[in-house]
């Protein structure tokens, strides 16, 4: 799989009829922090050094206006400019893909045709939240999502966010009928993963990742196309290198790797429970990167709130065990 | 309690440092249906058609924009019409409170900030969604959001949507310190909502409001102020007189009307499992008003689905049984 | 309801089976404390002045073996002398109603077969519970229940231990059925709970029961029979106030006596988060009987935690400041 | 660790003392199905076949009462019965451990003795059930039961039947002073018990097992020693294959096996949601059990419900799609 492609919306469907046998994606794709500053407008400065960043450490795609990237903090403005940001910036190098987070089709649809428009490579929906639906209007969310617009689409379960389940029944339904190109998982359910995995198997242009930053190597060993780890903001070559090993068939080494990026996750459990599980894990993303000179500040959108002096210096500690800081 | 203040953006705060005893609004305060056309557009014949049926049967005010308006399929510049329409068509009649539901702190407060110009009595807000939020946050959420506006605040409580719980500490801390006028309680966790009013029997001027349409003489008889009835689109004259009698002490007359009113609310099973607790709920308000000549269709906003004829003829026969239909 | 006999050990029973329309129990009901000695086995004669505290308080039955009894930690043994020696105590002055707590089926039955061989009034059973049970299994187990005992069956909804809600159509078809005589709810659904009344108002025989402490005024309104409030360990007597201000239909009066036991109520969570939710609130019951000095401990079953002085010492407060001590 | 008896019965204990480093057990450890007559006894004669089945399969260790065996539907004397027998029938070929599930410590404690007294090589407890508890609560609970008992007790995670997770510090705690000798994680929690893993690396005698009978392979790769999957007992040998397949490190091998595993597994679903997902999941390796011709019946004990006609047709194909019917 040497040459991803970066599809345009015109001649995405093009492809697609031609039914290439490889997924849209694959390998490293992190979820990309969103960098603050003091009066928590966009720090622009920092969000290109995150990118650089995370280009330099070999990432093989972007996720922007993910969860980690504060998404449903973010007004339509907002993350249009963001988005655009991080095009403009990648430049190419790279695919791009945009999430399009927000409670019900119509407004995902409106930030589809947003990310469209600025040239995303592809668009990452949640299933619809606030409102309460069922698996058959779920379906219908994606389709007429599909429909709507003219770039590729992925699914993305989250469960802990939006509290519905994406089973794996919807998402070979969906997978298969073409309104989706791929599943990033970020439900922990791993025994619904591997039957949607394997439902797929014959299906290979079907990108399935996980958001795990734990389970990435049973993930892949399962047949995963690609990962999508938040914690890749603070170590992307860490996960390039556990991704390289999974796919030369190295377990060992991979889990090794693996057990020390798992080391340095537990940076998330630093402020809690003065903070709710949403502050803790992004807000040690952001407090991590600022430590390693890559933001400025460690602020976080209202009313999340951000990590103390304390907790920041508990994150160094980790980054030192970690190799990460001498 | 005769005169219901319809407060202005500038006089709230003046009237509010008086310290008057009595709440900001009281009664029957129905979640008003937001009707649409075919095509999926705000039918605004039938909204006004909607307002002068909720008037006419009595209603103390009027609840623009919650979960039974369907406020989070309806993008910002939709829902300014909508509120702009009702405020216009009211015309002072009643109070006319907007909620402003959306994930995050900023965004509530944009909403909050567009309730405010276009004349909006109280704006009433949830905790943040899809965001993982702790207590302290919410509470910060809350704050914030009453600092930037000049328009009083109702809490939500409403965790079915939300999946977070506006327990008793945090509604009286909100209460007491002048965040919020009132809370709007959705939460079916009636002794959570008793306590919230015995801790704040001090302070009448508190407006405590259930969002319940089958306990509220419940509510009412443990001092609640107000109750915000979905199913009050489609029988408004009826919760009216429930309030009524409640408020007379004619409690055993009370329980006669709320389980008449129970029986009509059973309308929002018929369409259950085959369509989701969402659509199935409001659908049936929906399907009813369309019976009663009040609406054009029973359309939902996507990916809802609308109630079919056999559940339009269920519902039908719902309306003769309690007397809504001859 | 042919098939149901009538229980032979007191005259109360004698006088339900002449009153066919009347429930087999109403009132005042308590979920009867267990005194432990400070080796952890049954305090007898403590137990023994639980009784008399309760009867003398007015109670109209005592539940033997409940939640609040911490039957589950009992063996059989054990749960067979406690129901002897409370319905040798009681000697027919009130029913007692026996429950039979434990995971399956057969090992309810033999729970309830042992109750019947000494002359309980009734049994109390719940759900399945460890074993993942569907509602069509969970009425299998009632009617199996029912089939193989010849004293009649109260259900008991206590979804915070069992994980399992009884809804309305569970309900009513046991009850109309006659596999079931009687419902505790300890569900806090209120609406379910009205639903089965109102289903159910054709058979006024059918004993419906909250166990609620705090929204006993809302049940009694809503036409329930009987309260089983663990609370009334406590304060028999308000609770009998309670109900009996009900009764007459003096809803004020009831009002503010169910706010005074609400604030008595709260000792429930002094003792929280430091142990659980089960030993904080039979916990803080028994230090309150103590501390009336109708107990010699407020030693708990293992692994519950008691609770200490401190707590002991703000649970005497709260006795003060709801008049229960001088 | 000195304080942990080595238990008796078997060569196996005498190697396992030999080496303090090696866990106590290890392999496949069946939970193993308990087989009814159609008059719902404990049917021998089939018990003994499946003993035999599980044996000639290569398993390392049966657990016998787990929740595979139905053991919260059976009686004290039942359950002494079945472990009697099974540790009898295996005669010393592989070790027994004794599931003693009930809902509170003593309880718990009184089958361990029995479990201890007729030979078992070690029990397997959960958390309390049916009781509320708290974290603190459930450490005391393991450490109480240590201490009452002579042999070594195993956590069993099983939080879909008790309604409370062993956490990663609780498990490590406990594992650590010596509370308990290893883990059955039947969570679905895969990050919780690697971290758990991860851990306790430097004390491999911690025994470490999965319950899942469809990531047996990513337990392994993350350093599992063990696995129990109910399936066992209709695949013994594949998943013996599996095991032997992840020792030597052919993942890809132990992949393509496990997914073969997984196909077989989809038989739990046959039946629901007719039954219950208890039902469903043993009553397909009951029923597929019958049709290899290793026990007599598919009965279930009450409530539950046995698999119908249809259901085992559909049983059979699976069992014929993936080499175990010719």
């Amino acid at each position: 799989m040497p040459s991803i492609p970066v599809p345009n919306s015109t001649d995405f469907n093009k492809r697609s009829a031609m039914s290439s046998a490889s997924p849209l994606f694959h390998g490293v794709v992190p979820p990309v922090v969103t960098p603050l500053t003091a009066s928590l407008e966009v720090d622009y400065p920092s969000f290109a050094r995150v990118i650089e960043h995370l280009i330099a450490g070999g990432v093989h795609a972007l996720f922007v206006l993910g969860s980690t990237s504060e998404v449903v903090f973010h007004d339509e403005a907002t993350r249009r400019k963001v988005l655009e940001f991080a095009i403009d910036r990648v430049n190419g190098r790279v695919p791009v893909l945009a999430g399009v987070v927000d409670p019900t089709t119509d407004r995902v649809i409106a930030h589809a045709r947003t990310a469209q428009s600025v040239g995303a490579s592809a668009v990452v929906a949640t299933a619809p939240f606030y409102a309460r639906t069922s698996a058959p209007e779920v379906i219908d969310h994606f389709r007429t999502l599909r429909e709507a617009i003219d770039v590729p689409v992925v699914a993305y379960d989250i469960p802990v966010c939006v509290h519905f389940k994406l089973d794996r029944h919807t998402v070979v339904t969906l997978a298969r009928e073409g309104s989706i190109v791929g599943l990033k998982d970020s439900s922990g359910d791993d025994g619904n993963f591997r039957y949607a995995l394997m439902d797929l198997a014959d299906r290979p242009e079907i990108m399935m990742m996980t958001g795990s930053e734990i389970v990435c190597d049973n993930a892949l060993l399962m047949g995963a196309h690609g990962i999508v780890p938040g914690l890749a903001n603070v170590d992307p070559a860490g996960y390039v290198r556990l991704y390289d090993l999974c796919r030369k068939g190295d377990w060992t080494g991979a889990r090794r790797e693996q057990e020390r990026l798992c080391r340095l996750f537990e940076m998330v459990w630093v402020a809690a429970p003065r903070v709710s599980a949403g502050s803790a894990g992004v807000g040690a993303f952001k407090t991590a990167m600022r430590r390693l000179g890559i933001i400025e500040t460690n602020e976080m959108a209202r009313p999340q709130r951000a990590l103390n002096d304390a907790e920041a210096a508990a994150i160094e500690t980790i980054l030192r065990q970690t190799g990460l800081l001498a």
